[in-house]
């Protein structure tokens, strides 16, 4: 069997594995229509996931937050997530899982109970977040003025695709030529920005949002590096003025890692590089990756296959 | 040309108008990954379209607000809308139009000015928010606990897909044994509903919230009708408990139109049945559509096709 047309990413959409080109979903799907889905992404990075499991367990805990159940169990998510990446070809690859409300069984139904709930699964080639030059200056950060979503209206930590406040805060950003943005809750605490979590060091001290914020698996991984290198580190409120006289600023996401930044609004940081704090943390990510630090070979394709 | 293959509804995607069972988008659409959309949903009823240019002019407020702008003009995307109900045969119909930020025209890149923003747009059979014996009775409103996200974060003047509060919302009230639900926001005013404004009638004076709410056709339309017949109306802040202590309730929505409610919470309203404010209203705002009122007749199919 060729896999060439799979080559710029291979889905799994009702039921069947298709080259990216051909997943779609209905107009009228209320995963679309109602936004009325969640979604997690995991990496791979030379042909092994990383922190799969952790993964799956926060789709698991979204999934059932909003009260969708695909027919697919865990241990089929998880083969199908193989089979897409082995597929695809791809030995670096962002993998998604979505999780999708779906239709009404019975016609003109309002309700989310009557729903044929679905996956989509896909694996695409590598996107960083911030691009690779960006990331080697450090990321110019905008402090969006927007306030986040609250938690109370829409739960940060079931991972969801309603980024209305989040894109509103990377039009400004990139009206004011900054490369992204960070927002913060309407009691001016700071959350998260477009596709990442915020990290600050001050005086050798590192903190992150304890609201407003997904609990990424990134997030974690940091946290869990600190504890190894001895770096303190604190999951905590932060006042919108602790961003602006941090010593580092740096961002993670699993479509990137730990990505510094060297410019916070009006702010130049440093010496307009990233930190060293920052860039211990991103040596170490990496390095543990190339380590093996909690990785999943991607199974091979079948030979009968 | 035959049109039996659009009698579940007929739709335009891609620059083409295809039957409703092909019309899809791709699962790495922005407008599904991050719900980049605006939409809105005018009706036909009879054969004509209820304030098409009110809707029109609706979503290119959205458009605009949110930067996203398809290559058809107002006047190809009004053609578009006719056309997909004339292909549908259907004489009431649902008729959506919707615009999505679509997909990086540069590989990689994660702003929202790099995309090819596109055009959706469908005729479906007519499908009412509240199913019609429901409306016979009065519908059965939960008060929800989840709070309205607030304008300032998702301006709910831009129509839009981001339905996660008001799903939530819909949950309790089915939780609960109600039929749909109405939101109130962080300070405890009154907003709307999972696709609806709502009205409260108290001593002959009918009011409707200012504030986290779409500016709805219908609740314009309800406006206008109240002026005519001579009833005192108001668009103002309305806190919480001025809804639990309400005459009447009513829910306004473009599938479905004046909607009366009978219960509210754990209240009974009146005599459990809709109030006779609502019922007058409900009527003249259906006579009305009988006599023509903002009508904009379904232009046929050329005869040559």
């Amino acid at each position: 069997m060729s896999t060439s047309s799979y080559a710029d990413g291979a889905a799994y959409v009702r039921g069947r594995f298709v080259p990216i080109a051909e997943a779609t979903i209905p107009v009228t799907d209320w995963g679309f229509t109602r936004s009325d889905v969640v979604y997690d992404v995991v990496h791979v990075v030379k042909n092994g996931f990383f922190r799969l499991d952790d993964h799956l367990d926060r789709f698991e805990h979204s999934m059932q937050q909003r009260r969708i159940r695909p027919p697919e169990d865990r241990a089929a998510i998880e083969a199908i997530l193989h089979r897409c990446v082995a597929l695809s070809g791809l030995s670096d690859a962002y993998v998604a899982m979505v999780a999708s409300r779906g239709r009404p069984r019975v016609a003109g139904s309002r309700r989310p109970a009557d729903c044929d709930n679905h996956l989509i699964a896909y694996a695409l080639p590598w996107i960083d977040v911030i691009p690779k030059d960006v990331q080697e200056r450090g990321a110019h950060i905008w402090l969006a003025s927007t306030p986040r979503v609250p938690d109370a209206s829409v739960d940060p930590t079931v991972k969801n695709y309603q980024w209305s406040d989040l894109t509103s805060g990377l039009l400004e950003a990139h009206d004011e030529g900054f490369d992204t943005a960070v927002l913060f809750d309407a009691q001016g605490f700071l959350t998260e920005g477009p596709g990442f979590n915020v990290f600050i060091v001050k005086d050798g001290k590192v903190s992150t949002p304890d609201r407003g914020s997904l609990h990424g698996i990134t997030r974690k991984s940091v946290l869990e590096l600190c504890a190894e290198l001895g770096i303190e580190a604190a999951v905590e409120p932060i006042p919108g003025t602790d961003i602006e006289h941090a010593d580092e600023v740096f961002l993670a996401t699993t479509a990137g890692g730990v990505m510094p930044a060297s410019r916070i609004g009006g702010r130049i940081l440093g010496n307009d590089r990233p930190g060293p704090i920052s860039l211990k943390l991103k040596q170490a990510y990496w390095a543990r990756h190339d380590e093996g630090w909690h990785r999943t070979p991607v199974r091979p394709l079948e030979a009968a296959e």
